[in-house]
């Protein structure tokens, strides 16, 4: 574990703050309605990284111009060694030392966070989500299936994962509206046209592609091709789902919305926090075997309405993020900078750190006890916030929010 | 059924032609190893789009230049009303009776099929596969859970999909490398890394949304957002598939490439054929119900090295391509220009029709006898090719080829 790099800045040394120098995380902001800008946290300032580069500052091609979108995704496409430079670079000028010069032009290059409007901080490419937390595939097997079923038979040999709906991503902060769906309770007689009444979260990591690729790639090149992380919440309906996930899997049930925290985390920030996947119960086939500790000691947590109702770690899952992308390109898929691969809900083996209402309620029978009162699934007005930090000697590697207020369902969207 | 428009160019006169006048398909091609263009076919000559608009002819919007990428998407994006305004002007360009000056001006911006490479037609935005042939569901499902229990419960209430990877998706011609992937076979103990034995085809058609949306569309709005379609054919591994797609679905399995053919052929191309879904076994829900005849009538077969191996027709989906852009939309799921739909195998009710290897092959118990040998599923070296047209009085409207060669797996890729 490495100890906090010291900035001039004194807010990204304060305790609290999750944006040390040790982070940099990337994303994308506003300030006034003005123009959509590539940003840099550290401390309670955002560093305008576009501004700079538009000023021959910190330019990561000297040839062309790549933060001129607001999106992070033509830096991705530079590479790991550009990743490297650059944010040796952003470290050099922003650490304790930095000459007046440097100081006064980040200064000048850089807005407060809280005057700032957070956004996309890149364009998702394609979306997919997996399926890689034991314990989650584990409750919910056990409440659809019985014990002795619970992990399908496949389980334990690949990272299951279906594809998701690229377009359907928002950022934090984004208001979720309550869909309307065909919905079957196993004792109906027929389906039915009616807003979701099981609306649920899934609190999980999301790992970005930044280099993109044309084949099968091995774990530890798969390690390599990732660039970061954001917390996600794939918001689920999961009475729509259960009428429509046999046989071809979740479509509709997760359409709506899928919510990520505003900040790229990079996969070098987290560099000090890996660690390894959980003991196998029987090995992995060669390919898709771990090579070295790519899972990362991550605290994560929701929140109803302010009120923490799960807290687990990312450590919980089973396959790491590489492993899934090994899986993903395993026949032939091609990749592109800005896939998003979703980890699949992470719980912990307790009650009180299971990510998804469906696993806190088990299935509604249980209600979970809030300040708001007792919760099954989400209620309209609803605010549920996943929050997620790495603890390091002295710092924190923080994500940044990744909230969303659950409104009511609009009248019926398709009434003749 | 309306009758040929006569051009003045004889090619688009010929009986045999796939592109009338009454086609006017979109594709995108270069020459010479030359820049990538947007084209119009019309009999053996493609206009060059591209270069007309540029030359301040055919101008699809006054004020921007929308065929200068090289795709078709932006011109989608401009909506209904100028699609028809374009179809139009095209049409009265290449009728009988233009003028000797507007004749010369097409000559000049056009080339010779024969002399062009032809290109995706657009950048698939988000790529979904239905599941909408009835016969196909029924084939499958007797297949795998046993004649009772063919259809799911669902199959008759909903359109069922599941996302696919648009970077996956290529255009006629190119070849298709067979894919590596977990196999485990139900006797087998455990399962193994090795190439997929059991590759397959699938005939579909692919409609292409053309306007976005951003909430539930109608049956009636989502027909008008549909630009057009494509001949789709969705190479599946059915060795990958039976081992991964509990629960959540189709993945790698479908992740090698999916071909589409080269030219949209539009929405406004097909109307004449308009005729309704089949007759419904139970009423579906008001917001899915049929408005008016939304499928058309399209032949479809199938050559496996130019022999026909199977003929059916587009009618046979029991789901228009409106109803299943209704369905996706119905829990708000944003659309853009650019997302593919493809239709799910289309089969016939006679073993003949059938639109896969796997239910010609009946799961590989009855070889298909071919003049190259019996086949269960694909041989390396295989030419597998869609063909579809619409057959009108005097005139035909083709799609172009949709082929695929499948070259040998190569060396395990990810050999340590």
């Amino acid at each position: 574990m490495s100890d906090l790099i010291k900035s001039w800045l004194p807010s990204a040394n304060a305790p609290e703050t999750e944006f040390p120098l040790n982070n940099l995380p990337y994303g994308v902001f506003s300030v006034d309605d003005g123009d959509l800008r590539c940003g840099v946290a550290i401390g309670d300032r955002i560093v305008d990284a576009t501004g700079l580069e538009a000023a021959g500052h910190l330019r990561p091609d000297p040839d062309a111009d790549v933060l001129d979108a607001p999106y992070w995704n033509d830096f991705m496409e530079l590479g790991p060694a550009v990743w490297e430079a650059y944010r040796l670079a952003l470290t050099a000028i922003l650490a304790e030392g930095a000459s007046d010069d440097v100081q006064d032009l980040i200064t000048t290059f850089s807005v407060p966070m809280a005057q700032a409007t957070l956004h996309m901080p890149f364009r998702v490419a394609e979306y997919t989500d997996f399926y890689a937390g034991r314990h989650h595939a584990t409750n919910v097997g056990t409440m659809f299936r019985g014990a002795e079923n619970a992990l399908p038979p496949n389980w334990l040999h690949i990272p299951i994962g279906y594809n998701g709906r690229a377009s359907s991503v928002v950022v934090s902060g984004t208001d979720i509206r309550r869909p309307w769906g065909q919905l079957k309770a196993p004792n109906d007689d027929a389906p039915r046209w009616a807003p979701s009444a099981r609306f649920d979260i899934e609190l999980e990591l999301g790992a970005i592609v930044g280099l993109p690729s044309d084949g099968p790639l091995s774990v530890d090149r798969a390690f390599e091709h990732i660039f970061g992380y954001v917390l996600l919440n794939d918001w689920s309906a999961r009475d729509i789902q259960a009428w429509e996930y046999q046989p071809l899997g979740p479509f509709q049930a997760k359409a709506t919305a899928t919510t990520i925290s505003p900040w790229i985390v990079t996969a070098a920030a987290l560099a000090p926090f890996r660690i390894p996947t959980p003991p196998r119960e029987t090995p992995l086939l060669p390919h898709l075997a771990d090579t070295s500790p790519m899972n990362h000691d991550i605290a994560l947590s929701v929140t109803l309405n302010g009120e923490t109702i799960a807290e687990t770690n990312a450590n919980e899952l089973y396959y790491s993020a590489a492993q899934q992308l090994t899986h993903h390109t395993s026949a032939g898929c091609p990749m592109r900078a800005g896939d998003l691969l979703g980890s699949g809900t992470i719980s912990g083996p307790e009650k009180h750190q299971r990510g998804s209402l469906l696993e806190l309620s088990w299935g509604g029978k249980e209600p979970l006890e809030t300040a708001s009162g007792p919760r099954s699934f989400i209620e309209d007005g609803d605010t549920l916030a996943l929050h997620g930090a790495a603890q390091g000697d002295g710092y924190r590697i923080g994500f940044g929010p990744c909230t969303g207020t659950v409104l009511p369902a609009s009248d019926d969207p398709l009434a003749p």
